[in-house]
């Protein structure tokens, strides 16, 4: 685990190098697979190694490129996937007893979409439960641990995908969010995680939770990475009834400006230090990455939101209600089949009633004209994206309607872009998180103001030291 | 009531006399006073008429145009609105003993318009209670009649629209359609009635019964009126979180071509034929259509939708979740000033599930993805309104949960553009209807189809003798 060691290469490096056929991707597939090897056991990360597969993919990719047919950024790219998303012919078991063995025959459309921009997969990540169980001990899938510190939480749903990146076993990941699933990870593992706009990724062939809230995206160590994955996956699909067909801009084009002048952030205060206080550490390593992105030329206003609490509980209600339709004849046929966190939380929906949902929905509109006009004077807002940093493994079950929610949910309620960055490190060494907020289908801005970020700090020169 | 009575007079006609000054607005809007005073009683149309504010709009409207100000066609028109159409200052009491006395600062949106556009409120239109409590005896509103036998039924919820525009009561009036209550009310009265496409008229200001399948638009004596009346009010409304910001095209232009030269019309025969099977006279009178349109040089094909009871299935437990979310405060608290009809049909949404509304949710988009695939050779569908010509008045209750529902409501669901209009008369000189609908946001087509088979026929000189 040097510093040359290709298993922490960005994207953007590695697709330099192998472009220039100055790195192989079997070399570079290998050394995931070793380390993987290496790590796993201790990390969980993976639920499935595609060995085989990753080195016959990696060698295609190789020949074509030798070939002179090289396709792009991700071309021999080691990824891998949460294991929720449908990969056809190999298990996609969604973290539960109740899919265990399910091979399905499609693809999901990202995973066809990462395929055809030359990806390697090496595997399937662990998941929360159906992507709503927690870090739960009951599931027949040891939960994913955090890099930084194993005994701690790499928070979820999309804990293997967090690890994964984090621990160098992986290039990029996907992950998903419905109430912050990929920017929690992100946020604990010390990672660039992309919850895109509400209709910007497809979700088909993806295990739905919540049919309005869930959103597909990458996890990945840089921002430029991020917007190398979304890149990929971006655009109208026929097979997700949320899709849009807005244009998808030239996202890497973009991030060529690393000032910042002229753009407006706003900064969401109200909510991490009166609604849901974030912690003194939290709050400095806030109030610093503000200063750079003036420094950066960025003009900095405040913003005031909807409290999180009307945000949240229109969400929990929509959310609840939504999982509940579509797990009702398993919670029913085989409900001990699910692990407790589960059940419990799925079957919450089961007492909510239409026309709660009806005025849920309404209370959702009118939040979403609210954040945009609070948003009306600005690019994009600023706030962290959880309290605090990594608590031990398990511990994240108080974050569970506490009064100190983290700050993601009510951006699944809108819809808007998210995207959760690394934003130093506390005491002990866990990782510390920004977020940024866009307009909707304005991934570009929320990736210029991370990238320019990124680029104006240290942060991304650490890794994790895993014991 | 001769054929020079000014109350019979179709929008375009009175305005291009307007427009000439040969016809002055307040002597048309004294002929509809008058002839209201004289029959309102036996029908039972409007449940307020404003006699003193329509003669003094009336007075500025002739005023501004003899001073050379002349808005365009709807100019000093005298109309009347559903009393579910908010209206500054004058009360909107929604057909219901809980409203007595309502009286709404600000217009409907839709109100402001046709005032923007000149017309002459003459008042407020009989509506079943809160435009789903059926034809109702047992509210301080007497049911509305229908002028072509005054034993009969005019269908609703829009009763007091339907049976005003056919007795030429007023020029034109508003109504609402939820399952079909402007289409029904067009089809029983002998009328043109227009549901736009959900999104294309705003409906803030009018009273709500299902958030997602309310539909506002007018009833009038013909297609090109509709077209009229459509143009003032048809656009983008911030204050209607559902208003859609498409174009508006100039639809009376498209109706100068009375030819359907090389557009293709599809027969939903399914729904009429075997679904839901109409009386042999309005099959006929639909056969008889189809060759006439052909004759205007139309391509006709058959097409085949999903069947009725799943699009009424879905729309109705939709209907009434969103229903009984409006109504659910004020039938806890006064249940005893409802209708029996209404508070039955609001209250059984208490007893709808979240998930079966989510469930209902998903497979609206397959009904909607279904119909367009059935519809995608094809300009627009033909299809008769309802079964059979109007019952006695209160026999409509027949027609819910029956097996021989009406052809409106998959459209509310689907939300595309729906035109009933007149297709002749049976034995006993009650009107038949035909109904076309067209993909969404093209009303145009609807229209242009509508109107050039109205002046192929003689349907329209045919007015009710009111006994």
């Amino acid at each position: 685990m040097t510093a040359a060691d290709p298993c922490f290469l960005t994207i953007a490096e590695a697709a330099s190098l192998i472009s220039e056929k100055r790195l192989s991707p079997v070399e570079l597939t290998r050394a995931y697979l070793d380390r993987i090897e290496r790590l796993n056991g201790r990390l969980h990360a993976y639920v499935r190694v595609l060995h085989d597969e990753a080195l016959a993919g990696a060698r295609a990719a190789e020949a074509e490129i030798v070939a002179g047919h090289y396709r792009g950024a991700l071309h021999g790219i080691p990824i891998a996937l949460k294991d929720i998303y449908d990969t056809a012919g190999v298990p996609t078991e969604g973290g539960s007893r109740l899919c265990l063995g399910r091979v399905p025959a499609e693809d999901a459309t990202t995973t066809g979409l990462l395929k055809q921009a030359g990806t390697i997969l090496l595997g399937k990540l662990t998941t929360w439960e159906f992507a709503i169980g927690g870090t739960a001990f009951d599931t027949p899938f040891p939960p994913a641990r955090n890099p930084w510190n194993v005994e701690h939480d790499p928070a979820g749903s999309s804990s293997g995908s967090g690890s994964a990146v984090a621990a160098g076993l992986c290039a990029a990941a996907m992950g998903s969010d419905t109430g912050g699933s990929i920017r929690w990870p992100a946020a604990w593992c010390g990672l660039a995680g992309l919850k895109p706009t509400y209709g910007r990724v497809s979700r088909a062939g993806i295990m739905p939770l919540s049919f309005s809230l869930d959103h597909a995206g990458p996890l990945t160590w840089t921002v430029e990475d991020a917007a190398i994955m979304l890149q990929a996956i971006a655009g109208h699909d026929p097979r997700d009834p949320a899709s849009s067909d807005a244009a998808v801009p030239d996202y890497r084009a973009v991030l060529a400006r690393s000032e910042l002048k002229g753009l407006r952030l706003g900064i969401a205060r109200g909510m991490f230090e009166r609604d849901s206080v974030a912690s003194d550490e939290v709050r400095s390593a806030f109030d610093r990455a503000v200063e750079v992105l003036r420094g950066l030329g960025a003009t900095i206003s405040e913003v005031e939101l909807p409290p999180p609490a009307l945000y949240n509980a229109t969400a929990t209600l929509i959310a609840r209600g939504e999982g509940f339709a579509i797990h009702e004849k398993t919670l029913r046929e085989r409900p001990q089949d699910y692990g407790v966190l589960a059940r419990d939380r799925l079957t919450i929906g089961a007492y909510i009633r239409a026309s709660d949902l009806v005025q849920a929905m309404r209370r959702r509109r009118m939040l979403m004209d609210a954040t945009a006009a609070a948003m009306a004077e600005v690019d994009a807002i600023l706030l962290p994206t959880a309290p605090d940093p990594a608590p031990k493994l398990g511990e994240i079950a108080a974050y569970f309607g506490s009064e100190r929610p983290p700050y993601m949910r009510p951006f699944n309620l809108t819809g808007q872009p998210a995207l959760s960055l690394c934003n130093g490190f506390d005491g002990a060494g866990l990782p510390l998180s920004l977020q940024i907020v866009g307009h909707p289908f304005d991934e570009a801005t929320v990736l210029r103001v991370g990238h320019a970020y990124e680029r104006a700090t240290e942060w991304r020169r650490r890794r994790p030291e895993i014991a």
